[in-house]
């Protein structure tokens, strides 16, 4: 499919310079420590321009020097690396019952994670004292902190949890959770563009989307119906809850918050042969391969990631999902695989979107 | 949703000129006629950069200097106008049994609008024969002709057609005649940013997307079902075969090729209050509303635009199918409108992509 740009505004040499601080950020990211020389001959940018460039992010505590290049012929150079742990971003998830709060740094060593357990009537109170709490502790180690992102699994909650996070000294947004697991995803596989799109079991079914490597969307995909007026959904068929209360017949998953203990429990099972387990992930699969499909005809993403707790069962899912991509003549042209993020994928790409900003050369104001 | 961009090249000059030629051409588009002076003070480019840039663009035929611009105080100035009357396209649209081939000039004027029956295992050849001619047309009227799209309802189709169509001395792609369809109806609109769904009847039930303002995609929407292999699809229940077969039922709509004529006498039925014509809309507007909500929860794009056969019925349609919506609680979420660009907005799209390449700067080879 061809692409055209959006309007194009004038190129400034503001837009310039911040499209190749980027370009070095990247090359240094792919390559390693480089050298200003080779930095220039692979981007084809001038040996001058990349010594303002470098200089500036030195400044910014973005990049050092280490020592002397091997990988060069005559005089030997001083290498350039990232450095990055001047700077960090925190990502707060809000699941049912629980709070996660993550943060990161530029160099992508993690700070912290926490779990909060909260009464959903005090949802906003709890995110607010978590928020300011991990804030300072990233401060208190000498971080710059570059943004806070919320996790949420509806819209409904943003304008909400915006609004009483506005604060002077902190960039906050607030956005949905599959899409944020998404930026995370695409930060591990460290491939910039491309499609992809990430499914969530953990508060309904969602799914997130990026689409050539920076448009995101995302929502309800278990929404979906097909009939007259009470028909039942996709989440019905496909959704966790669903799942566990007919994997485990015998427990009660309206009495959980956390459905995570009682996934463990149904893979448990499917790992000991339970017909009654297998039989509902077969069905569970199956629908979910239905969802697929959608996504494939609709936007037809290179690769399909099955998150959170859907990962968690992935081994008996993705074999009936394919099943039913087949049946939609699909299964050749798509991907779908299993997440290696674990349950906090939604908080690291909270983190992640504001380091993402550094990467495209909006780099923040020089630290202290 | 925030949005980062994908991996960065280098920006050198030629990439700045590209860029500041297009923000001219969009400013011409824009607010009409203008001189030098006026072009750099909206866009922020100095004026030697504007009398370089338009200078360019003159030479290449795509402005002209049009007397003396009215809008200026003191000494008068030169005013600019688009031109581009030296630049054509071509987009050739495949229905069943119908080749539409149509050309537009970059100053948005109609030059040719053939239609051709075909037999469909003559479909290749035909096809070949139509673009050659329609081709020969265009630059027997001295113009240069920047490419050719051929729009079909079928991914499978396309590399057949590309590889029968390539030649030398012309630019040819194909592409999603519903996606081409949207990038049609993102021109009509003016509005070069934000998201748009364009649903065609014409070949299927099909969806083409525009996001961003520039990232394309789409496909079948009418594939999704849900439940048990051998459920009914959304083309099954929103189809224009099966609206037509349910509210015709005296005539064989398999014996149609082209459905248009079926469609027009569906609208005079429902106009002279015939039950089961509005009965059967009813229905196929509720199911569309279905379709349409699966977009809104995954995309949720700003404007959804029913095309082709689903214009013509759309004032039943609409209603059921915003009526659907509300069920999903997204009425209010979203617009639902027809489409006013008729049965070869798809032809229109295919021109309209290579024109699209001259507003983004990339101005083509001197002419002559």
């Amino acid at each position: 499919m061809t692409t055209t740009r959006a309007e194009p505004q004038p190129a400034d040499f503001a837009d310039v310079r911040t499209t190749n601080l980027a370009v070095v950020l990247r090359h240094l990211r792919a390559h390693g420590p480089s050298s200003r020389a080779a930095i220039a001959a692979s981007t084809g940018l001038t040996k001058a321009t990349v010594s303002s460039l470098t200089g500036d992010l030195i400044a910014h505590r973005l990049l050092r020097e280490t020592g002397l290049s091997g990988n060069r012929i005559g005089r030997p150079a001083t290498a350039l690396t990232l450095d990055g742990s001047a700077y960090a971003a925190i990502g707060i998830q809000v699941s049912p019952g629980q709070l996660t709060a993550l943060a990161v740094d530029y160099a992508g060593d993690q700070l912290l994670l926490w779990h909060r357990a909260f009464e959903p009537r005090r949802m906003n109170s709890e995110i607010v004292a978590l928020a300011q709490r991990a804030a300072s502790r990233v401060r208190q180690h000498g971080r710059h902190l570059l943004g806070l992102t919320v996790a949420v699994p509806s819209p409904d909650l943003r304008d909400l949890i915006a609004g009483s996070l506005r604060q002077k000294d902190l960039v906050v947004t607030v956005a949905h959770h599959a899409v944020l697991a998404a930026v995370a995803e695409q930060r591990q596989a460290g491939r910039p563009g491309g499609d992809l799109a990430y499914i969530s079991g953990a508060a309904g079914l969602e799914a997130g989307l990026i689409l050539d490597g920076h448009v995101r969307r995302g929502g309800r995909l278990g929404g979906f119906t097909l009939g007259p007026a009470g028909s039942p959904t996709l989440q019905d068929q496909a959704g966790i809850e669903t799942l566990v209360k007919r994997a485990l017949p015998d427990f009660d998953p309206s009495a959980l918050i956390d459905l995570g203990p009682a996934v463990e429990q149904v893979a448990a099972r499917a790992r000991a042969g339970d017909a009654v387990a297998l039989a509902t992930l077969a069905h569970t699969g199956s629908y979910l391969g239905q969802g697929l499909a959608v996504l494939t005809n609709l936007i037809n993403p290179e690769v399909m990631i099955l998150g959170d707790h859907f990962a968690t069962l992935a081994e008996w899912l993705i074999p009936a999902a394919r099943a039913e991509l087949s049946r939609h003549g699909k299964a050749s042209a798509v991907r779908v695989v299993a997440s290696t993020l674990g349950l906090h994928a939604a908080a690291l790409g909270g983190a992640v979107a504001h380091l993402d900003q550094v990467d495209i050369g909006r780099i923040p104001q020089p630290v202290g």
